[in-house]
């Protein structure tokens, strides 16, 4: 039994982890920590985990032991993991951080995007980007992973077949994603509340996403030339799933886009490549594990057009966590992560 | 392993027992018929259940053996369950039926609130009211469980301890529920489109609703004195989730209605009486067999105010079907039950 | 021209008042203050009303000249009208106040229930409750109208034919009420926000919300015996919208209710009397002042079953404040509210 | 006053029109017609409009006398107004066709796309595209209107600026857009319903919307260069709203696109430019006969990103209606259209 550690279990992808990990056979959530919660059982501050973790509170950080994990999470503003993470490095614990703080390689383009020094930079150098169907072979020998954001989880698994091949032009990739609001968080925000947010749609971040320099790294470390990205966000009113609609000019027209995507993912356990023509739905896949594909070339044309869907805080989130966790511990990589989408 | 057939698998409650059933380690669907879709695979009807039921595709129901299984669910309109049933039982299949064909003892109040003549009033009488809290030993020896509805789970479950202690006003109880649209079944009708339903706020079948015959006839066993209800059914715009808010003039103030509950409750797996004063909401329970219970006495006054929420969908149907399947078949109650609900 | 002044134009309520005065031909909003965006032009903080106020900017309340308006609204937190009366009184300027300050006559029941001493005691006296159905001639002459909260105007309408004719037992009134989230303002909470209040459903404050003691005051001062009230407030998730369920154990049983509802309210062209049987549904008022009211009488029995819904926004606060300032002014009582609601 | 007529007012368009017509000052609803609810007082149909439209049922179409109408809306399915068009127009009534019959001008594409004969290409030829913003002039002097699809009015009017001025490349234009289910109409179907479409977000049609011919004949007219579009659009869970993501490679880089958009729309009064770096909401416009823009060049580069928001029931439909209907008789073009958005 993997004995786990939540730091900041408080937020959608900590409550989210608890959820998964109360149904993993391998593991258990050993300690849990918030400073604000600290002594608060978690089932009172989510019911929904009543008869689920009866044993388990929130721990305050200063005192809690860590180091006794085998694994520990990070489901906590960016900045936190990197903090931590040299000790825990050293006491032998692997790190999964959900945050953003391992997640760029280039300590300056971090420091510009989310205005911190980085804590450790010879840590972010060993540490590994968590997307499995990237980096399976790096994650398993990592000492820290770098989970995705959700963004980046789909729109780089939608283009990595057609960037990978080196058919599409990559100097004006468009991704125009669309996001659930609990993408942005468990906090209190006047526009997220529901009154603004429902029976509403808009842009937001046209141009200036932190996402962005994170879709571009992943993308370009695999095309053959410099790629640039457009990225547009949308907030959605749902709760969970992100729809990513991909854009790129074809130019290699003889390639078959279908068979393409089908044997890039093969043997894929959480990419699902839908039949020629589909129309995926987010629903499709709430409260699962998938990134769920289609790919589409309108009137034959030059422009190629890729549909994915994924849950924001399961494959977008926790989910890949967990995954990431198999790997890191040589478990079956879908263990405790088949459970079938939550539909209607 | 138990087999199961799953007779019309294309509504919710069908594809609700598919979700459950896919994670159920003792019970595997082997048959699933549809008329309307005999021949096509689950998983082209549902895309959230690709990779899961990969081999399973609609039968016809005139073929499919049924006789095969050793329980059949009829997750059909009310009338099919009953015309299949003698066949069936003979074959020494149980049946568990979530319409209303084997709810109202009493084949005359079935006739007039269902509009249809009963086929079988011999195995009505021998079938036993899958509501476990109330008849659990009974269902252990049934052949035919008749699968209780949606509002009737929450509101007996909700007003059952009041009632068998006798310490209300059984003749004006007051029940006033709401339910997502998903509690309408899977149809194409106007009143359920998005459009109409979403942003708003209606009740319906005032004093007319077929569910009050079967709540009437549940809590009138236990009581003492003769039951009436008003029953008041609204349609909220969510997906899942019953909220039902209970009413009832107390005649023995002397009651701790707390205490009452816990110990009515105590060892129940899947009826939660929250603490004293809480406010339990239909999302702590999304996608999970659970009903959450609340007790208020609102000023001290003599009205007890009785707060009960389920996901109609899984402790409303599809839920208790399967923990009905795991008592006569002398499973543990919650095997396969035991994921936590879903939230955000 | 009635010149206007609103205090607190960031709110719901307030860019509601906005909304409603744009298509008012005989009022004119001359000034509107917010503290926090003092400076900041309307159409800026709300491009919703870009084209409508172009040349009106928030004020700071500190040099704001209100005393130069004919009437001034309180779309204000409670506590700041009453802090302003006395002088805006005394400079000839009529007070529409959208908080409680001017609701609860009796000045210990207000402290109770808002934690805070009155202002001016003797302009509480004074001061007329807005609800035209029952105070119709005194706000006329009125200089303050206390405006009635969302939850009492629907819940006071629904009951009030019953209670004047004392036909029903006072002393066990019940009102389930079913609110949308703009009825707890325009504020970051967690609670509201739309990953926790989308697609949920819960009650909250049972036997403790501030509208309470208001709902007995109004419909006490009619009551021929005692009254006492269990008012239950629910969370529903849609923006605009209350639906209030009453119910009422009738004593005389002989009273034909439908008739009863339609004589009252005959005339009155804000609250809508639907033929018998009928089932109202909060959209049909979306964004209109109306209050829509259906009676029912479940299976001839002796409970009566009121529905009855209003935007809470509109007739429930903005709406209604406008219909008083047209009795204030001699102004035919529809000025400006007969847009029709908004469908779908 | 204008005598008008409406055939089909049981569907969103035809309810729409019966709102904002009821608040124009110059306009009446003589005749409404419905097949399948002759008879029926369409305030018993829509209770919104009880109060509004007390006198008005639904005719017949067989003895409907549209023909003494001074114009008369086709709120109808394709190929009911030019069925009747010959006739009408024999009698000197205007037409306003909501549906396709009169957009496109090749007759065969609007066989291919439609799937029914033309019934009356002359008049086809004289029919004018009621986009004010375009074809203000000739509408003036039309006969027939053909009222833009809801798609198309967005999508050309966010792109319209860059097409003429030649500064983009119009052979790769892509408009990713959004809309709310009210879109589909008011009908039932399986998709559209509440638990199918709610906290649920879909592409559909993608390369095969019948709007797209629509869109490339509006802007082709005014590209100096052929023209090609990539359109998909998505289904998003709210009622009303149309948001336009526009994707065009700057050709032409030293243009000021916010600049060139400003002057485009300048005067217009139902385009809202909004300032740089914008970001519209659907809700802001919700109810209103706006289409509210903003135009982005993220991160200085080669593509533009214009942000086009309209409810799709006003500004893409029957707001877009009344106000060609204002043009047909020579009223100020906002007459009646001027009541601001409902928010929240």
């Amino acid at each position: 039994m993997i004995e786990v550690g939540i730091v900041g279990g408080t937020g959608y992808t900590g409550v989210e982890l608890l959820r998964l990990l109360a149904a993993h056979p391998q593991a258990k959530v050993r300690t849990i920590t918030s400073r604000k919660e600290a002594g608060l059982p978690v089932a009172q501050m989510f019911p929904s985990l009543r008869g689920h973790y009866d044993e388990l509170s929130y721990s305050d950080p200063a005192t809690a032991r860590l180091d006794q994990c085998r694994v520990v999470f990070f489901a906590t503003p960016h900045g936190v993991a990197m903090a931590q993470a040299r000790e825990l490095v050293a006491a032998g614990v692997k790190i999964i951080d959900l945050a953003a703080d391992f997640r760029l390689k280039d300590v300056a383009e971090f420091e510009r995007w989310y205005k911190m020094p980085h804590a450790c930079p010879e840590l972010l150098a060993e540490s590994v980007y968590g997307l499995p169907e990237m980096h399976r072979k790096a994650i398993r020998g990592a000492r820290i992973v770098g989970n995705p954001g959700c963004y980046p989880t789909a729109i780089q698994l939608g283009f990595l077949p057609l960037v990978e091949a080196g058919i599409v032009d990559c100097a004006h990739l468009i991704a125009d994603a669309k996001s659930g609001v609990s993408g942005a968080g468990r906090k209190a925000e006047l526009e997220l509340t529901f009154s603004e947010a429902s029976d509403n749609f808009k842009a937001y971040n046209v141009g200036a996403h932190r996402h962005h320099p994170e879709i571009v790294q992943g993308l370009g470390a695999v095309s053959k030339e410099p790629l640039k990205l457009v990225f547009t966000p949308h907030l959605a009113p749902m709760i969970r799933g992100i729809f990513a609609t991909l854009y790129a000019r074809i130019t290699k027209p003889e390639v078959d886009l279908q068979s393409l995507y089908e044997k890039r993912y093969a043997g894929e356990p959480f990419v699902d490549v839908m039949p020629a023509g589909s129309h995926p739905d987010t629903r499709s896949v709430r409260a699962a594990n998938v990134c769920r594909i289609a790919v589409h070339r309108p009137q034959g044309g030059d422009i190629a057009v890729v549909l994915a869907v994924e849950d924001n805080l399961v494959k977008g989130a926790a989910g890949q966590a967990v995954q990431n966790m198999n790997l890191l511990f040589g478990l079956p990589e879908t263990t405790g992560l088949m459970e079938p989408p939550v539909l209607p």
